[in-house]
């Protein structure tokens, strides 16, 4: 049986409130609207340094992989311990929330692990550019730890807004990126991993709940569904002369909802982008693109895409409308740690709060540490379900009792 | 019974042709892609003048109105004649027929009737600015004369691109805009009127009919259905508790296809501009607009507007979202002449050739003489339906037809 430590919780929020604000200030962002904090920045670099200075004031060692991942430690470099950590690059109208209240909330674990007394091995590790913001990929920090990027890839496709290749800037910004493959080894040793991230969603709020145990990150499917009619003019064509693209397009919107509604398990299927052509009042629709977004921790999504796929045809023909479905990237699945999870369970019922475990829509850094280590996640709310905005709110208190619940957990399984 | 005259078909299509593609050279259109010819602009000018060389040449008094709108006529200014004519401005990415084509054969009737030895009073007319490329307003030569603007209009809201007012554009045009209600004089004696145009739909084509007697032009309304649900995340926001937008919007668009359908009698619905907001693959539709362009014969719009709004308002309330339907304008049925229509039919039939009598669902100059005068239209087929694009396609030899036709109804109707 775990030791149960003593934690004085208001002062956990306190300091997590003092790193929030202090990172929302003006050296951290490049905007004054909102956090906007990319990949080798001068901003991103201050941040960067800030964790530093935190964590060897608390006796880890302190230091960044070949593209710039910090990675600290208490314990020597490649000797076993537990991971905890998240991003803190920001996107161009970013709040203070993503990815930084997860490394931050690592921070005041690493705080309370020593503070404690006990001995217990961790690792914090804060991704290079997780949001995409500065390269236009996201997780690319965690993909290039996971070796999930091809060194092709960093040296030509991954480009800046200005064109610049991602392997040039690494290189101007001082980091030996021609080592990146050693970064892999900044995940040896790793006996797990809990990262804290804010929900992105408004289940945890609406449903009155602190604390979100995520048992799996869900796959997706994301692609577009083309439908080509012909362009007339609205006026001087009866309707039965048409070749509508519209008609099979909003068929397909209205089938997406019904399918996510009865596959179920966890399965969401959203039509975000809907374009037509030529858009213009007076001539009927020649053509719509409807964006696909679907996932699930069920295999759900793949069952959508394929039934959405034949539906979306069918319409397509009744329409006498071409039809044509353009996959644009997927990702499977990620199963969090049963052991884990059950051990976040334990230490979150003894706190008496009000907790869910539940499934993550939105992709983590975590689905890549996954390759390698037991993983799991913890989300506490945010309001509104809010992120990527300078609206995006959250509840310190809430990232407190986070930071206690994972460090029980990370002792009774290191027990 | 009035005389009918023998007409060498293939004469007038030469002289058609041989107009036609003068007026599609260099000399005659801004691009070299498309026949651009705005009013007021060099081009422009010299399609005038060529107009009134080849009037002045068979006998016609060929002057202005105040604002550049050509007239011509056989017999004293103001003395009783029968009208026809059309638009010779052209769109950015305009085609060699649309409005032209009109205006020519319009001239190819008066070289007929003035070959025929009879006295058969004609005006002519081009109107200034139909397509509304110039000033970004349709029909404005033909509002003008039918005083359906107002001087302030004028002097302050219709704009060039460049943001001078049409008011100081004319002025600058060397024109006495001050004098512009003056331009009503031209309809003064107007014993009828018939406007030829390409159909600028596939009805004929399809048909295998060679002239539309257009017994109507459409009403129609313009207006915007607006949903406002809220834009969450994508893979965080399970489906039970999203607000999508694209939901009642993708409702409505497939109801004011069935609505169309089901009140029939020339009804025809477009959902023409389909946007979604913020329109990311990974949020939900927080907002999404769908244009309406409804028109009919029948007054079916009105009935479509009426129940399509209520409609869009359940189904969006069903959805949880808001929903506004914002009119933007709209313009009631033009019906055409009956006298007109039938001495149209009876040329049309003496003939021989495939035709039909149709509406019109586009708008056209005719609907402001119907003001001042009865009035009537003639198709012709255009390829595929297409105008208003530098592959717009007609055959002379149609346009030659109809300038028999209408001739020898112009004739009928005065004896």
């Amino acid at each position: 049986m775990a030791r149960r430590l003593t934690i004085d919780r208001d002062r956990s929020t306190q300091r997590i409130e003092h790193d929030i604000e202090t990172l929302a200030g003006p050296d951290f962002t490049e905007s004054d609207q909102a956090i906007r904090r990319y990949a080798y920045t001068a901003v991103y670099e201050n941040t960067l340094q800030y964790f530093t200075r935190e964590l060897e004031a608390i006796g880890f060692e302190v230091w960044r992989d070949p593209v710039g991942t910090l990675v600290a430690s208490n314990v020597p470099k490649g000797a076993p311990a537990f991971g905890i950590g998240s991003h803190c690059d920001s996107n161009r109208n970013g709040g203070k929330y993503d990815g930084t209240l997860g490394v931050v909330t690592a921070l005041e674990v690493c705080r309370l692990a020593q503070e404690s007394g006990e001995q217990i091995p961790l690792r914090l590790i804060s991704f290079l550019e997780e949001e995409g913001s500065g390269f236009g990929q996201m997780l690319l920090g965690s993909r290039i730890m996971a070796q999930r990027v091809t060194e092709e890839e960093l040296q030509t496709t991954i480009l800046a807004p200005d064109g610049t290749t991602f392997w040039e800037s690494a290189k101007k910004a001082g980091y030996p990126v021609q080592n990146w493959r050693d970064s892999s080894y900044e995940l040896d040793g790793l006996t797990g991993w809990i990262e804290v991230h804010i929900e992105q969603g408004r289940v945890l709020q609406d449903t009155g709940n602190r604390i979100g145990i995520v048992h799996a990150i869900a796959g997706y499917v994301h692609g577009d569904f083309r439908f080509t009619g012909r362009a007339d003019h609205a006026g001087a064509t009866p309707m039965d002369f048409r070749l509508d693209a519209s008609i099979p397009a909003a068929e397909t919107i209205l089938e997406v909802q019904r399918l996510a509604n009865e596959i179920g398990d966890t399965t969401v299927g959203t039509t975000g982008e809907i374009e037509s052509f030529p858009s213009l009042i007076n001539v009927v629709p020649g053509g719509v693109r409807v964006s696909l977004d679907t996932r699930s921790v069920s295999g759900g999504h793949l069952k959508l895409r394929d039934r959405i796929a034949a539906y979306a045809e069918e319409r397509a023909k009744a329409s006498g409308c071409e039809f044509e479905w353009v996959e644009r990237q997927g990702l499977a699945v990620t199963p969090m740690d049963e052991g884990i999870v059950a051990a976040l369970r334990v230490e979150a019922e003894a706190t008496g709060e009000p907790f869910i475990v539940m499934p993550s829509g939105a992709a983590h850094d975590t689905m890549c540490v996954a390759d390698r280590a037991p993983t799991a996640m913890v989300f506490v709310p945010c309001k509104d379900g809010l992120s990527h905005t300078p609206l995006e709110d959250a509840d310190t208190a809430d990232a407190a009792l986070a930071a206690e619940i994972i460090l029980g957990a990370i002792m009774s399984l290191q027990s």
